[in-house]
């Protein structure tokens, strides 16, 4: 058993298999968590729903969803209704990355952190079974870690802030092994870009596909509710 | 007469009177300006009305506000009416200070420069006349100029995000100066922490105080409308 911290985290979570993931690895480090979810016009918002209940199962601090408007500026497929999501593998960094969303993510994070009287900050970012995204590679992380430091007073003042991201290296498969063995419901989280409103995936979309191919590696039967 | 440079930017607006200045200055630079001002929950949400004249007047391309709720985090003075805003000088970092707010603005003015295919963001920062806020010091600016490379798409694709702030070394009564010589009509504009509805200042605030000081050492009569 690891020594219980007892110190404040802020955990971002989406209501997707691998946020589920760190925060039942961050409480596990004995963190109390205080998860945030953020509500930017995604087309798949029933995944704040997801995030609500496996926060409240997993035994997190507080829960709360920030309101930011996104689809205000659109150029996703995941906040602009007119872009397709596509439903086959592409080259190249795929329509649905949204522009600054980890930036912005983190920066939510930060402030709340910061309120808290909290350094550390979990992220479920992932490097290997991934969609290419600009904003899920190591080096933005450490960018971030350091523009932390120099955008706070606790950070003026001393503090450390840390970026855990410790999904980054690991494959779907041991993500969903390292979940299941710290008591995620799998069944509650939504990965599904294109998720109807009762949370049933489309089994299509890259996220889908990746997230099938994880629960096959793993040797797990696959949970997820499709439509 | 500068060359134009039929660039696109984006300039975080506030509707005060640094930001109003560096928005001249961006149009006297030739860039075609898309304005960005946040409605943060801060409790002087009347300067977005003074945001919206003064890109109107100055004649910018468009002007959005982003909806953010950071009074949801509270731990300002700007943002926790429970928190009253300062009358007289203090030391060190004040608590109209808001947990990684220029963070949080770089980044929405990141994801929309990166919609509308713009690389240059303008910031009214200032490092000189400001109230000691970590996040208007030039390393804080460096550091999120080099995430935003690697955050990004666009980034990635070689983009050079560069973040203007070309009031980061003058003193305030320049930063008039220059206002005034590019057009900026400042009897617009509204800096006070606690404007009333009808955007009358307060006098007395932080803000306020140096406002004031900077009309002083310009020579300049002070437009501003006191309640």
């Amino acid at each position: 058993m690891p020594t219980p911290t007892l110190k404040k985290a802020v955990v971002l979570l989406s209501g997707g298999l691998d946020s589920a993931t760190v925060l039942s690895m961050a409480l596990a480090q004995g963190f109390h968590c205080y998860c945030l979810s953020v509500n930017y016009g995604q087309r798949h918002s029933v995944e704040l729903m997801a995030a609500r209940l496996i926060a409240a199962r997993l035994g997190a601090q507080e829960h709360r969803v920030m309101g930011v408007d996104l689809a205000a500026i659109g150029g996703s497929a995941l906040t602009d209704l007119d872009v397709p999501v596509p439903e086959s593998p592409g080259t190249g960094i795929p329509v649905t990355y949204v522009p600054a969303r980890n930036t912005l993510f983190l920066a939510l994070a930060l402030g709340w952190a910061e309120v808290l009287g909290a350094t550390d900050i979990f992220v479920g970012v992932n490097a290997v079974d991934f969609s290419g995204y600009p904003d899920c590679r190591p080096e933005f992380l450490s960018a971030f870690e350091y523009l932390a430091q120099l955008a706070t007073k606790s950070g003026v003042e001393g503090a450390r802030f840390q970026i855990h991201a410790p999904l980054l290296h690991l494959s779907k498969a041991d993500i969903i092994r390292v979940g299941i063995a710290r008591g995620v419901d799998f069944s509650q989280t939504i990965s599904c870009y294109q998720a109807d409103p009762g949370g049933r995936a489309c089994g299509k979309c890259d996220s889908c596909r990746i997230r099938a191919a994880g629960f096959l590696n793993a040797g797990v039967a696959d949970p997820t509710h499709y439509r």
